[in-house]
């Protein structure tokens, strides 16, 4: 099973950012935390970290034709303008979970990449990340299981 | 630890009410699901079903004289209006996370109750409850440890 | 065949409440009338006045598991924040016909519940409540006899 | 019993227009359907098809100097700017019945002619003509009896 | 002279709920005020608290029945979508003055319940209720004399 | 200098319609004070009453055809949506005065067709024909005698 | 007869101020122009010119203590904002007949002292305020001679 | 191949009516030029101008009842208002392109009649048309040999 | 203690504008009521009345130097645009209190100043202002006291 | 005659990307047609596939620089937010032509880039492009030629 | 070279008022601070602190009969409503530059004065004023050099 | 003192592009002139001209990182949906000013950056580029000094 994590624009800053809001963890140990998990998993996990949308579009075409299993987000940047993240989203085999590390709506903020996400899990930190790999994962089992 | 779920108004015609969108799991079977997943976790979980918001009132006040640890909610039938269930989860001690089966950004709702929750956890089904159960158990676990 | 009357929040009060818009005939004269013309129709007619949307969920649900034909329903005060019961209406088998004594949609006035109805009748005061006995029975009569 | 019933714009196509919301009876079968259920209601009726909103308001003054009794009306195609329908029907003695065949509140759409009409009927094809029929004689017989 | 105090959605956890905002009184406390207040002033005082807006309404056609002389309340959780309460206000014949603990206004609040009301008084803590108990009891002295 | 007056729609009923709001003088007897007050002026007035938006369209090409000097007009119940005949008197090279009987800004309502018009004048009754009439015969010689 | 007329926030610069607009009579002369009018229709007419709204205020209930028979108005600057004006021309017994040199509706404005205005004329320049001054003499006139 | 060319309100003033945006072809001129390529395109091309929705809604009405094959048209001042038209178009068989001599979208307009066109051409002049033709047979051609 | 009453614009015409809203106390009978109940009180009350808002402020701002202990106000006129007011009110230290003699909420209106007031009291006409003095001088006494 | 094609974000996913929508055509068999159609008008056609709004830009400049003649776009993905696409083709001397493969308009979506665009067509997949392709050179035709 | 500061409503308690915001310099230090600055740049600087918009808007026009070279202004408390005042600027000669202290968009506010502006400076404290200063004044001189 | 400039997208075009709007100065000498002033001001200067937002924010992390003091920036086309950007620039220590070239303001447009900066300076052309690195240098140095 494989899967992509696209990270949106800013998301490189974790842990320098608005540590009151996103915590002190950093993007690296982020990383750790999370390939640790996907290997518990048996989930082969690719993160790519970018603050322009259109490499996370062109990214997840190349994942799309390589077979990807399933995208996990953060739109971070891209909340309320990644019109063509959506559009990409939508245009794909693979389904696609949205992660927020603070509550969107509880902050007033809707998502325009919601639209094309199967679903969202939000306000739980670093947690969010993990519930959504476990998310996907026990999803893609349960259809290949189907 | 205790947790309450409140089950918000129509959730009690789970598995008869439409299916495409709520599954066919009945709300007898996922409490069964629910309450096994709550032993193995080591957790105590309550769970109300009521179609009457201020009935779920005063259960979460009542759950939080008792020192209640943790809310789990589906808001349902309360989401668009349930401003009552808002301030009342504003209003107590314990944190409260909320749970929806479908994606409810995705079809265009937004949750008035969601500006009292700590987290949001929409889109998986039956999932999204075993998941919640999850951060809830984990985000409590770390204040503790702490 | 039988039918429930749901009766919304401040309908208890017909006759003596706003007479200019909705007459003097009270509720219990009402109901003379509507048993009448059911009896009339020979149809079953269950009548439910209530303050509180929950309830009339929870009669719905009870109707709808004791295989009931037709809903008619008069949102009244829930006619603007009514989503449960809205949603409740969705999720059962029989159909609903929404009834209103004034012409709502002259006073301004829009209506939550209307989504889930398969017509409205409105303006005709407590004949607004024959005409949807009547329309329901034709319709059910069509579906049976077709 | 004089009454006018007004046929909107695309009416004269009924039938064969969009038969999944509308139904497969044609203008034709409609109008003797109609004028069956008059005669054994003892009422004169007239039937006005035309797609030019002007067209209708200048036979409603006609009809309103020929002391009319009641205007029964489809706004069809006039319903988003029928703006000089409803001022018509807002100047005239006689009331006015608003009929759809389909549910508009259910399908989002509000009514500029609803100001000026008594009380509207929606949802039940070809059935919303005849209970229309039967609230205009109704109210008529009740007013000349009061 | 008799008045009824309605407290609506989580006013019972008054003193323990937002004290920042609402204060350290408690419901228990705040009661007792009222009442001494009340017989200074000669009146008799019913309080009702109550998180399920249907309770409130039917309290109200109650104590019109039973002759009440006029209605304080405070709606707190039925502020944003109390139709039915404003609707049950408009149809009795007391006057109802609406109370409020802080100044909604500023806050951004704006009260559907307000159309139902005589007057208004918002964002003097406890002083709030005596503000209008002092207000009614001038109204209705000034009613009963003139 | 020939001047062109359209008469919107429902203006036909001038006299019998809402004479609280448009007086009880007659759409005969209006002209008639019209035409003497235009002989006075020695100005030649044809006067158009239509029901129909697209036959004031055609009317004011034919008369644009013609050479009229100038355009008076009430548009009535064109006033919301009448975008046609706004059109059409931006394409025209004769001037358009816009008049109402009630002042419509006092009531609320925005005009369409204003856009199209050099000036308006509202709120006199039948004055506002009159002192439209005097605007544009000054304006006319204004420019001509300029 | 004695009618006073207020000139608005900018009106001063009659005649300097977006000649292109508002032409370039001054507002010296434009004061002459309409007292020699005036004499011709045997009215008395007084002038103010103010920049504050609170001193029109002023001005008009002073007016109203002395009798005033009429009050014509160009709420210029004060067009936007001016509810003060607008409520104190409510509250007074003399008609209020408001003035524009353009066609603010054409311009895409509204005016919030319409509210309070019997009539409007707007878009003929100098000319709109000769206008105003005949309506207001033969308004008065009928009145009187009524 | 039979078409129909609806040409909304204010195109018979072609030529004459604001050159500036829309050319100096006239009316004639264009209908030589779509003729004469009509029959280099081997399509049999009827042209109606009017000046009211409903006899553009009649047209189209009796052409589908005389198998049109498809059907061109410019909404021109039914642009804002034009539902009758939309309902047609979309109660017909026939596809419908829409044409526009400017880019509507760019002077920031809509068009309610969009929702039942197959496609829209806009800001190309008399070329709109000349494109819309060939998209049209294009379209009839695939479909035909598809 | 020292109060200063600030009576916004139209409040001058207070007995003899609107008195089926305002009643038909005057200004000066008004003054002399709350003179009376001030001396009770013990309180020394300023009263300005002034129809230009900068008035109100600059009388603020002079009242703040010589340390005045609470404002009372009635914005009246100033309820729609008194963002100088409402700055004024917030830049001071004394506390404000907003008074409104009829329910402005009841009527629709929000108000602008509401903002910068502790509380608002609105809807007991004359007795409003005798409440807003009441409650000022508790929550001075209270702060003292304190 | 040099044209560029811009293919904004997720074009490059064409045949794959929503079939039902879009059509099975690969964003490489459309670019051989339109190369094909290129040749055969004697045009040199330069096509940019790009995710990101900031590359089609850039490329813009580039080929204006170079004295590019005409640009044809399909905004794709910077449908809703592409500001600074639109800002850059309003900078530059050649006209646009803006491309949708459906009729966007239809869907309910308006273009941002639209503002800067001299002509828009809409819905007839493949051949929106031809039908462009086309529509720029006769259109730079006529200006060469004019 | 001749310029004139304007400072708007609440400006003359800079320095006591809200310091978080605007800091702790009071209106009299600043004016030296600008004078002594005004005279290095070798311009006459005249500053007016009023709280009443209508005293700004004649004092600008005396200003400009007098052959201001430029105006300064900070709308201060007519920022939201400051009709009159944008109308004044944009009716007289010389340029105007808006200045704030705090950055009036961060805090989510437009400026009604902003459209008769040639520059705005925002966010900046006294620096506003003195930027300000100095971008008049090289303007001033780049034209009069020019 | 380190500093970099921001130039957003359509910057490059600068001098080329709606000259009426942005004056003739390329690119390249007014990067000529900010250079010369800043080592006047004894400040190191970086500029980076970019069309893309996320190369934007890469570039301030990377000069974030590298200890910069101060950010200016004109967001040109991000100016409507640089969120991105505006989230980045929260998240650095450095303070931002916002530059633009025309006043944003009286163009009616909004910036969604500006929650991020500390200050603008819109209006001046390329003295807003001046102004605002000598806003930055006089704010570093007080706080330095402070």
């Amino acid at each position: 099973m494989k899967l992509l994590l696209i990270q949106g624009a800013n998301m490189e800053y974790l842990g320098r950012r608005q540590p009151e809001l996103y915590g002190t963890t950093s993007a690296k140990e982020l990383d750790a935390i999370l390939r640790r998990r996907a290997r518990e998993l048996d989930v082969e996990l690719d993160i790519l970290y970018t603050n322009t949308e259109g490499e996370a579009v062109s990214a997840i075409y190349r994942a799309d034709r390589a077979n990807i299993d399933g995208i996990l987000f953060n739109p971070a940047g891209f909340l309320h303008a990644g019109h063509s993240l959506r559009d990409c989203l939508r245009s794909i085999n693979a389904p696609a979970i949205e992660i927020h590390m603070t509550n969107i709506e509880k902050r007033g903020y809707g998502s325009v990449t919601s639209e094309a996400a199967v679903g969202m899990i939000a306000g739980f930190g670093v947690d969010s990340y993990l519930l959504a790999l476990e998310a996907m994962t026990a999803r893609l089992r349960k259809v290949a299981g189907g």
